[in-house]
């Protein structure tokens, strides 16, 4: 499989990386090769300009499986979900896997929006009065509203009890339970101050032992460890502002 | 079927209401009944507040499908799209036109962001300011983007010279062009003199022949001049703020 996206950054392809590196899958992150053997930002909008397959993408990440070419994080990840074994395979919980994943889509898109709530065109620097506005009510209203909802999803998940859980879905891990730990560090870079409330509070107990359970599944272990894991930084999605971490 | 959706707005909720009028299914937009019946915001509140089947959703809309509660509006599309012939039923048409739902999603969310750029929890009139700015930037960027790439669909579908269409997939209609009719004329609602320039300039022909291809199907006809078409207002997502179509 070759894995299109931005190469300086974790975004929204870590959603993707995280699940291939968890599944063992020998994937091509396409963009981070270099130049030379067709890599780099120009094979990504090489790509990304072609017509078909069968639509074209409205931009990265994009997933190479076999002639197809699938865009949107939470639909590539529910194409490769069940090849993977990352999802169970009977429809039912494909689609609630899905549905979880569209609330972390939605998600990701508002943490985007804490740094940039006037234009993606422009400048953090250019829009930081409305950063710490949007982020005050992000912190405030969004993280618990969010947090909360995947905190009743895994104490609700029945399969818990039993197992060695937690699992958001069912009684094993999924490709949702590796975009939960993804947030959950990911809030924890950008907003260490607010988190750490959260935590204290233990507010989010299932979500935490979640994130620390996946951060020790061993092909997700070394992937953290290795150089294919991009750190955190001021390019990506969750960005560490401390002015916005109010 | 059961729709739950707020009760006084098209929203998010109008993408299934419109596949459902378009295939003339018998359903029940419960949230609309009254509470007598079992109806009102009540009974959509009551249907959120469950847990399971198999996850509760975060947010409406969400419609009850047999034994599946099934939440999130691209998501929504797919599980009825097959059942109800709004999709080809094959696997590389089906991802397709999901991840060009997921990109009308993406956009919507945007429209919204546009009179709500600080906090949804905080009146407009709060964030009036920086709603200007951002739909600013929204005028000149983003719609032209959205637009552009979604016009680029349909000229590059190879069917539509040979067919009615144009289509944005296949030889047919989908889901996916009845969301782009509501795209279209939610965004001449609430841009109107954005939208005029826009269309002057032919620069989005195909989308517009698509608007009124999808306006003139005998049911979609008939639901648009009917009562259940809630017209659209200051409440939803489209709405018209002269103050914010420069």
């Amino acid at each position: 499989m070759n894995l299109y996206y931005w190469p300086t950054i974790q975004g929204r392809g870590e959603f993707v990386r995280l699940a291939l590196e968890d599944a063992g899958v020998d994937y091509v992150d396409v963009a981070r090769l270099p130049k030379k053997k067709g890599g780099g930002v120009e094979a990504l909008l090489a790509m990304m300009g072609k017509a078909g397959a069968p639509v074209r993408p409205f931009a990265p990440p994009f997933l190479e499986v076999g002639k197809l070419v699938v865009a949107h994080t939470a639909n590539i990840l529910q194409v490769i979900g069940p090849r993977l074994g990352l999802v169970p395979k009977d429809e039912r919980s494909r689609i609630a896997a899905h549905q979880l994943q569209l609330s972390i889509t939605d998600f990701v898109a508002e943490v985007h929006d804490t740094h940039h709530p006037i234009a993606t065109s422009l400048y953090y620097e250019d829009q930081k009065a409305e950063a710490r506005a949007r982020s005050k009510h992000f912190i405030k209203q969004r993280i618990p509203k969010y947090l909360g909802y995947f905190e009743s999803v895994l104490k609700e998940n029945k399969a818990n009890a039993r197992r060695k859980g937690p699992f958001a879905l069912g009684r094993a891990s999924t490709y949702v339970d590796l975009s939960l730990f993804q947030v959950m560090v990911g809030l924890a870079y950008a907003f260490p101050k607010a988190m750490r409330r959260l935590e204290i509070e233990e507010e989010v107990s299932h979500l935490v032992a979640l994130r620390d359970r996946v951060a020790a599944r061993p092909r997700i272990e070394a992937y953290l460890a290795s150089e294919r894991r991009i750190p955190f930084n001021e390019d990506g999605i969750f960005r560490r502002y401390p002015e916005l971490d109010a």
